[in-house]
């Protein structure tokens, strides 16, 4: 509940055609959240009862609970497309910032590797049907059909600042958001459960009492129903391959509902798009990387290459006898080492160049953003958990030989990553487009008189349209514009930041690459396990690592939105 | 990292004699964060290591390191101290929001209560001082210096809205803050050891691995250094009844430390104290009681008598067999099952209260009441996850007895009293001056122009002084003139207002001390250990309860602000 409210008249105007007016936003808001919280609270429950096996809670229970949640957010959204498609005036405006086109892109994307996925998996639960509870075939094809039409929805309407039925609207939207985060921990706990079930093979300890899906389907209803056959098996392998892109699905969703939660009965004006804020706009395809020297994204290629490499020979190696499982190890270090090393150079000469940059910053109100770097802040925290256990196994544990230095180093180059690439991301966010230099802004001054001290209040103001001469004083004309008259020497800083941001992109894709696709060197490596126990560490990593995926992933949306603001 | 930045221009005019002006307040703010993360997961990673007999981790370890965190944060507070001291000019504004003289009370009170367990725990430690680590006996002693010094640092400057060495300000703030949360930590995890060590005679189930300290101190420096003499026992059981004083002093210096950092660099004008908002003004000590109906403390004050009589009997009864335990759960909850029950009535009665209360919602920054309603959201969660778990456990548990309905019934009751209860203070706080009708505030009004729209951007700005004429048509006048012009209706809603915050107050003050002062009875109750089994379930409960614990407290502080401003 952040203090996020505008001052009390910019909301006082009624909209064309709205409801009654809204006195108190944060009371709307806060029964959605009640209610969202108590949902999501209730399925986490149930998922973590599910995933131990000692606790008399089913998986059915779990599937049956996902898909009544997903039928019942599938029919609230079909409602409010119903209801917006006859009533256009119910979004009177929209918000520039929301739903751009590469999250709504990969939004299809990975929506589309979601539905291959619930193929598989009923493939999978179709090949020993006679044993099984029904409930295990309806729940992917429920999840295909809500992932259709949620992806349909969000497509369509992520841009949306509704003004009818705010409250309904409200509760919809956060109860479709818990819907989204439950299939996500109901995927990670899936995984974990596979992960610990294929680890545990390798570790003969008897002290984690989890077990593979499959597993407990069998001690349900008898031994006969084992997955046999050849195209099961490969249903089962495709299934659990296809997880990382369900996960990433759920999150992106998770995304544009709370941005359009944020948005409900929003007031914008219609000046505010073309506000010379240069988020809105998408870059022509055309000069999509003449603006770069290609260092950055050479090197990211060639990094990303060698990484993926890298990976494969590390997956196939890891399982052998012990002397491989070494020497796979201190390949994969060495790599990630170097990789982080020029991740936290790269970020750290990106905010030099920003100490000599005069554009201004950008103070607007946006919500996309704000969350952007809440996410990015609190999911970087998953992965600063892990690197400080490592830490501490390794400093206060006994062996101290390469492995245990090449984890050390591994450990604090990846806080130090983090760290620069999240000051450098949102510092970036934060500037204004290109050109916006602070002397040719007139309202950074200290007030001028009632005219422009109003200036911003006025944007949010729809019935009070910014008259010609306040139009005329406005900070920054068009961005095509004002790249023409750029000077130079901003434009070699501006190629220079291009770079930075292609190089970090692709270095963070074969970053998540690798742990979305399975490589556990946190159990491999025996440090950490020695000094915690196995189940301790198990604990952490798969409680902390889920969040440190989506970092990841989320960094890899925000450097695009980087590379195409500088 | 909320959006709260306030529009451009109102942060533009510089301070009197102030430091250069601040270009971005995120990026300052970012750097402070980062610090207080890092330093926070650096605690978090050695408190929870020590906890487990298995690792490798002595509590040594986490005692030299918070000692030098509280001697860190000690210097920093001197250096401050002196610093505004000799430079007057370096806080041109105060906020009459921050740092209320209950919560600078409380701190002052809890302070106390913890430098008398620093006592103890000094005492404890030279008892067998011989095999003793000197950390131990110092760690008590710098404890109390720090105390000391927070507390009058915290008490004289809680207010103070700075503008010099702003970085380095909000850098020392956090790190005080993220020193105090660890301080929490340890003296949670700690008290959940001793908890452990003692349940663990009644349960005797070996799955838990954690030990109480003094058997850790003695496997560390041999076994001839017990804690025999009657003296010792009695500083051991003495520094265990006060540690929740210490919990919440920590808690309480948290909050007012997170809301001078929020005011860091803030600019208020000196209209914005005396506008009518009411949260500043004390109450006269006279008129306290007179202006209740005194049913709602009257019974309060009965639920709190029969519920500490209640406590009491538990502790006694619950440790002795099986019959006796049986009893004092019924008992036990049997009495919370009453209290919430008559607490959700009540907050929902004082929810509809509000449907005819005609006063305008105040929405002006405020970041004291942000992390109030923060915090009551979130703390709440714990409670929520206790109760959810519990309700799973009962309903696909498989005995279905007396106790198991009065389980579900208290679970049940437990969201719902939450809910209820949070809704009913969050609206409380949002609620302006007594006085404050939306009839006689003109600015409520759809723009009537540029004058009228500017009302609220006006009050940020210090330079820009009021004209009369806006002077004139603000909303309220000073609360003691407009409540004599009262109508006696509202007079008698304003009554019972304050009848329900004193009712709910005393009620929260009894649900505090029982999970406070040691009733586990999700311990001695064995429904949940039985179905999640013991580690699973007192991983649970050692997580979520202090939050549970704390959201008790807070709301004390919240009611009796809402008391106040009713």
């Amino acid at each position: 509940m952040s203090e996020e409210l505008a001052p009390g008249p910019t909301e006082s105007p009624p909209a064309p055609r709205a409801g009654p007016r809204e006195v108190w936003k944060k009371g709307g808001r806060l029964l959605s959240v009640l209610l969202a919280v108590n949902v999501l609270l209730l399925a986490c429950t149930l998922i973590s009862g599910g995933a131990f096996n000692k606790v008399a809670v089913y998986d059915t229970d779990v599937f049956a609970l996902l898909t009544t949640m997903m039928l019942l957010a599938a029919l609230w959204i079909l409602f409010y497309v119903l209801r917006t498609v006859r009533c256009p005036e119910a979004v009177p405006y929209r918000d520039a910032h929301a739903g751009p086109i590469w999250l709504r892109g990969g939004l299809v994307l990975f929506g589309i590797c979601t539905l291959i996925m619930d193929v598989f998996k009923t493939g999978y639960y179709s090949s020993f049907f006679e044993c099984q509870s029904a409930i295990k075939i309806l729940h992917p094809l429920i999840q295909a059909l809500f992932v259709i039409i949620q992806t349909y929805f969000l497509w369509v309407s992520a841009k949306d600042c509704i003004h009818v039925h705010l409250d309904l609207t409200r509760c919809g939207l956060m109860f479709t958001l818990a819907t989204n985060l439950a299939i996500w921990m109901a995927a990670v706990v899936d995984e974990s459960v596979h992960q610990a079930h294929s680890d545990s093979s390798s570790h003969s300890n008897t002290s984690h009492s989890r077990l593979a899906p499959d597993q407990r389907a069998g001690s349900q209803v008898g031994e006969d129903c084992s997955c046999n056959t050849a195209v099961c098996q490969i249903f089962q392998q495709g299934y659990f391959y296809l997880y990382p892109f369900n996960i990433e699905y759920s999150l992106f969703a998770s995304t544009m509902l709370y941005v359009m939660w944020k948005n409900v009965g929003r007031l914008l004006s219609s000046s505010t798009h073309g506000h010379g804020h240069g988020h809105g706009h998408s870059p022509s395809r055309v000069s999509l990387f003449r603006e770069t020297f290609f260092a950055g994204p050479i090197l990211g290629l060639i990094l990303f290459v060698v990484g993926l490499a890298i990976f494969i020979i590390y997956e196939v190696q890891v399982s052998g006898e012990e002397g491989r499982t070494q020497q796979a190890l201190v390949m994969y270090y060495s790599f990630n080492i170097a990789c982080l090393g020029l991740m936290t150079l790269v970020s750290l000469s990106g905010s030099i160049i920003y100490r000599f940059d005069r554009r201004a910053m950008d103070h607007h109100k946006n919500p996309t953003r704000t969350l952007d770097v809440a996410l990015l802040m609190g999911a970087a925290l998953g992965q600063y958990a892990i690197s400080y256990y490592s830490i501490v196994a390794v400093v206060a544990g006994t062996p101290r030989d390469l492995l245990g230095a090449l984890n050390l180093a591994h450990a604090l180059l990846m806080i130090a990553q983090h760290v620069f690439q999240n000051v450098f991301i949102i510092e970036s966010l934060h500037r204004g487009p290109p050109g916006a230099e602070p002397h040719d802004t007139p309202h950074k001054e200290p007030c001028h008189g009632l005219t422009f001290a109003n200036l911003d209040a006025l944007h949010t103001l729809p019935s009070c349209p910014p008259t010609p001469t306040l139009a005329g004083s406005s900070p920054a004309g068009p961005p095509e514009a004002v790249a023409i008259i750029l000077a130079p020497e901003g434009h070699w800083r501006r190629r220079c930041l291009k770079d930075i941001s292609l190089f970090l992109l692709l270095c963070n894709i074969i970053l998540w690459i690798m742990p979305a696709f399975g490589a556990r060197p946190h159990f491999s490596n025996t440090v950490e396990v020695d000094f915690y126990g196995y189940s301790l560490w198990a604990a952490i990593v798969n409680i902390c690592l889920p969040f440190g995926i989506f970092y990841r992933m989320h960094a890899v949306s925000s450097l695009l939105e980087v590379y195409v603001l500088s």
